[in-house]
């Protein structure tokens, strides 16, 4: 008996997870976090509408999701001043970045993003064979230029850009990233990914005709509005591309009830700007707590801090690990010299002090180890 | 500017969906329906102890859901009596088959299944440039040896049959396709889906060795489970196939809440005794009302019930059409001679009643139409 017959590609691919969940490191270290603000996450949850609409949707989730997503797609429509035919629903931005790399990458097809950008995308690159080139991160910002011109040389058909960035909590005006795209090469589509938009200043989400054939914009319900288990993310593009998505995309693969919960959590604008004020909060107080032990925190227009550990991502990682050790969950940037920061997510009073208590220890700790 | 460079294998998919909603249905008709009898969900709705598991997660929705999904594999190994490395679960069994035609399928490569069988599987064949051939049902049954013996012929890498049926509700022992599975050729996968199982008389699963390298079983919540707006389906493999779905796979796609009620659903065995007294119950009466109306109900091990209507696939189209008008969403099957039928879903003794009172008139109907 033999073994299927993989594709070439499949074949060539690591059986690898992007990102290793909270819940495999409480079952290595076998006790549950103390706090959890390694994901980006939003612990101070979603609006109680969703929640009650979600609770509503339970008893009757025998029937499968209206694969339309009709009346969700038809409120983000309204919302974005855009048409129904602008927007496609998928499962969370991770889905939707499958999808489009599905769409438009075969073997060898060039990919632009940033050094230490999401690593999702990139895994949905590899997926499907794309050749990904990286530009460096210019002072802990993505730079458009930079990502573009590359885009220009190597013939990209896409290129993945995050405002604001994640992991650095930078961000760019949506002004500034349209302007740059004047140099976006003709055929090559922009994946802007604004999961953390919410977060931002005025001015920092991207204004752009409906019908602009040269980028996509996703949005997310994980982030500000507190869903990331119900996976609903949507993106914005011209009509021609959204319906491209109908080609590729698993049609009844939304739940029934988070298409409910994002509805009602779309509507509660009074949550949605409660959210905000309790993230800026929480960024302060997490640029405190890095303060008071003599590090850096990095400005923020999302719902977590890069914190600069002042050394090297070898230093970074101990600091990081001694946290964990602690019941503390974080994450840290994947590439260099972004690694020289932890992320911590932004939490309630009672996770930043638990975090607060236990960075000295692990400062100590991980500075006497690399001593 | 210019639009997005499609792959050619993108350019070449027609955006199409495999089933049109009963929801878009719904927005055309400008009514809701009376009666929901077209999807195979299962009226008699989930276990109370699920519902109450998803609405306590509602609140904690704001997490990501467990990616390696520990606990669910967990209950189902120990339920199937195999290894949680022989479980994958996945966004209901439409995702999974997505990534199983993935891992395995090019273009040019060979697949087969059978003529008029779950076009969903067909669409990601179709999305892979996977070559389809489609063998005839044999007496309304899908028939094994002839699905082999055609993969034997082309080389397919990739066979699909489901046990019991859809859409015409038969079935096979579980024993005779282990038998036919002597024929299947050397390193071709078959897929079996028993999404209908729980439905079908003791010996129609298929008793297979966990490290049996031939064989990938399909399982899901959607139907006897009632959780169909969940979307959790799983599947049973050798260990390495079910290692190989972490290359593709999207790692954060599950919903918490689901996660969670999947879990409460397998473990009271309880409820899902009584649902199959229902649908045993309900399948009996679709038969009756079939009778009444001199028409013929086609044995069944699922929760629905293929009616024929005595004469071809226009006279059965136009009885669905006069009964989708009278407030009765069913469905038939796609392919000749199974689409002399309509399928009509179990429901509630409501539900039937009203599928009882349309039924003569849309016979009638669709008689004097086509007299």
């Amino acid at each position: 008996m033999t073994d299927p017959r993989y594709t070439p590609l499949a074949l060539s691919l690591p059986a690898t997870v992007p990102f290793v969940g909270p819940e495999t490191q409480e079952r290595l270290r076998g006790a549950p976090f103390v706090a959890r603000l390694g994901a980006n996450e939003s612990v101070f949850g979603p609006s109680p509408h969703a929640i009650q609409a979600m609770r509503a949707a339970a008893g009757e989730i025998w029937m499968y999701g209206d694969p339309e997503n009709h009346d969700l797609r038809r409120t983000l429509a309204h919302h974005h001043g855009v048409g129904v035919e602008n927007i496609v629903v998928g499962e969370g931005i991770d889905g939707l970045l499958g999808y489009l790399v599905r769409l438009l990458i075969g073997p060898g097809d060039a990919v632009v993003t940033s050094d230490g950008a999401y690593p999702t995308f990139n895994y949905h690159v590899a997926g499907f064979w794309g050749a990904l080139h990286k530009v460096p991160y210019r002072n802990d910002h993505e730079d458009p230029a930079a990502l573009f011109a590359k885009a220009a040389e190597v013939g990209a058909k896409l290129v993945y850009l995050a405002n604001p960035d994640n992991p650095m909590g930078s961000w760019h005006s949506g002004a500034d990233i349209m302007a740059a795209m004047e140099a976006l090469p003709a055929g090559c589509l922009l994946v802007l990914d604004e999961a953390y938009v919410e977060c931002a200043p005025e001015g920092t989400a991207a204004l752009v005709a409906a019908d602009d054939p040269r980028i996509i914009r996703m949005r997310t319900f994980s982030k500000v509005y507190g869903m990331a288990g119900a996976r609903v993310g949507y993106a914005i593009a011209a009509p021609g591309l959204i319906l491209a998505f109908n080609k590729v995309r698993n049609h009844f693969g939304m739940n029934r009830a988070a298409q409910a919960g994002a509805l009602a959590a779309q509507r509660d604008a009074d949550w949605l700007a409660q959210i905000q004020a309790q993230i800026t909060e929480a960024r302060e107080r997490i640029g405190q707590i890095a303060r008071d032990n003599g590090l850096e925190p990095l400005p923020s227009a999302t719902n977590f801090v890069a914190i600069d550990c002042g050394r090297d991502g070898e230093f970074a990682k101990a600091v990081l690990d001694a946290l964990v050790a602690q019941g503390i969950f974080v994450r840290m940037p994947f590439a260099a010299p972004q690694n020289r920061c932890i992320r911590v997510s932004c939490g309630t009073a009672s996770d930043l002090q638990a975090f607060a208590a236990a960075l000295p220890k692990a400062l100590a700790g991980a500075a006497s180890i690399l001593a």
